[in-house]
């Protein structure tokens, strides 16, 4: 069984998925795609990216009600040559949008062997890894960007004008799961804060954030108060900026601190969606082979002290979906009190089991 | 003028690119082909990117004539779909096949959007940046991901497994110069330890490296036995990783510690090109526009406690650049001997001026 914290309960996935979707078709979001977005969601929670999960419904709900996000997804398609498709999103649900785009650049990977397609007008999308890992599963490699709200500063500066703008890349592998990066650039997330926080550390380890002068503190309430820390220092900000610009300027989507999140209005973020279809390099199978000694010669080798396995990208969000397949979602009780809530409001039933 | 160490000479950039073309001319690299190589090396050192320019140069000359280099190009097309094309490049120079490739891919892009150029058995190509900002010279976007030699230890490991795959994406702008990142996965490169190893000192700041057993060390001596520390732990890790397999497994090239380096034999690294046309999005003036006011905003934006200026991505190299153009490049003396030996060696004129 897997160690689960006091104050949670172990949900079955396929129930909370149902539930999820109930939810949203409550809300308006029509019958297939409100499965759809559920099953974006709890697969987050499924491969352990709970920040990512059932979490945010609740503030999917109200994104939804105050108008941020369309229930009824309306896109529309700004240019096409081909291999690269723009789209409109007209603040649709970010992960329909999503999904829907993916699927498209595969369409077209599969007949130009790469496919690229640039969303403007989006709304928050969930996980990246979700949607590069839609091409993985078909011998395709996804790669996925956007951008979001302001969360960081410039290096050297202090105030928040840069989104924590993921980069998630899926490759197929043969016997072994697919290899999944999916990264921002901060050394550590928000929520990694909060959780201690509330767990009662008063401290955080040296290089996590910044304090709101943007000197490094070990403080938890200071760095709350304050930066985190982007990974690499300046490499992790020029990440940052450039990400912001492809997905933000490129796509004349918001950028930075102009696009819309919890505390403020402002524009949709944008997102890009590339696939390359890997039968065009060369035998599919021989690629897939290759990654799957890759993976095996690094799980192999020599570890450093302490150290009990080593991971390939994307094998411990792996091994938490078919754990948490088997046994349940561990969920806090009151964020399980906060669903059911909705739900009661929405008028749909509770959450079972 | 800039600062300048004991031990170093300003040398006039026309100057040296011309004995660099010379040296190379003198080993059989034809003579437009033997310049451009020469542009791509000294552009580094005048972006004061030291470690991509002519301390090089005794490397590659070393590399031409063992082989590892074959000093006039040959290059095959293997697969070609309009928008992507994959190349042989047959162990030639890498500095000439990435610029042949990524004219290529700006072709592609100028006719598909989008354009994506591949390129196996390749070597060493120098610095990434030069070959993004071809793109961004003429309002396209480029990015480049490359392979290397094994540097990195997967996360939890010790053993050198992974390059430090750089990736470099350019964007113009309007009367700001370009945006340009250029960042591999280390939180150092190896030669600021073997520069502050020379200039005497002891220690290191926690967090730039790993010792043999791959535990985090102060001690600069172990930290050059041992290993340099991804940025972001984890997160450097995955992106290596995933780097070297787009480079390596995709394009078929060499992968890790496969891929021929200074020390050992072994097959090429692959690189890959992207070309997006900034029109296909949009008129290319508003984007060059917006970015210029994303970059003085961000300038401008309030700094941190002791720190001078905000930079963008590209602009500290930027303004070497500009100087340099003016001042000279300054390089150590004992380098400078280093070339006219070779020089003497090649039978060509020694560096002038």
């Amino acid at each position: 069984m897997q160690p689960m914290a006091a104050g949670e309960r172990l949900i079955d996935a396929a129930n909370l998925r149902a539930f999820v979707g109930r939810l949203f078709g409550g809300l308006g979001v029509p019958g297939v795609e409100s499965l759809e977005l559920a099953e974006c969601i709890t697969d987050a929670d499924l491969r352990g990216v709970s920040s990512h999960g059932v979490v945010r419904v609740p503030w999917y709900v109200k994104d939804i009600r105050r108008g941020y996000m369309r229930p009824v997804v309306e896109v529309s398609t700004e240019a096409d040559s081909g291999p690269l498709v723009l789209l409109d999103g007209h603040d649709s649900i970010g992960h329909l949008l999503a999904k829907r785009a993916m699927a498209t650049a595969m369409r077209r990977a599969t007949r130009f062997a790469v496919g690229v397609v640039g969303v403007r007008r989006s709304s928050h999308f969930g996980a990246a890894a979700y949607y590069a890992a839609m091409a993985a599963a078909e011998d395709q490699i996804g790669m996925v960007l956007t951008n979001g709200g302001a969360v960081l500063a410039p290096w050297g500066g202090r105030q928040k004008l840069l989104g924590n703008t993921p980069l998630a890349v899926a490759l197929p592998a043969m016997e072994e799961p697919p290899v999944i990066l999916d990264s921002a650039q901060t050394v550590v997330a928000h929520g990694k804060l909060t959780y201690a926080k509330e767990r009662g550390a008063t401290t955080i380890p040296l290089g996590w954030a910044l304090d709101s002068s943007g000197q490094p503190t070990e403080d938890i309430d200071e760095a709350l108060r304050g930066l985190l820390m982007p990974i690499g220092e300046h490499k992790g900000y020029a990440m940052a900026f450039v990400f912001d610009c492809l997905c933000g300027l490129l796509l004349n989507a918001g950028v930075g601190e102009a696009i819309r999140t919890d505390e403020h209005p402002g524009v949709g973020p944008g997102h890009l969606f590339l696939a390359f279809d890997v039968g065009f390099f060369g035998p599919v199978e021989v690629f897939k082979r290759r990654l799957d000694q890759r993976i095996r010669q690094i799980r192999a080798s020599p570890r450093s002290a302490g150290v009990e396995r080593i991971y390939f990208p994307g094998e411990i969000e792996h091994e938490s979906r078919v754990r948490r397949l088997r046994e349940g979602i561990p969920l806090p009780v009151g964020l399980l009190r906060n669903l059911n809530d909705l739900a009661r409001e929405i008028q749909v039933a509770e959450l079972g089991g």
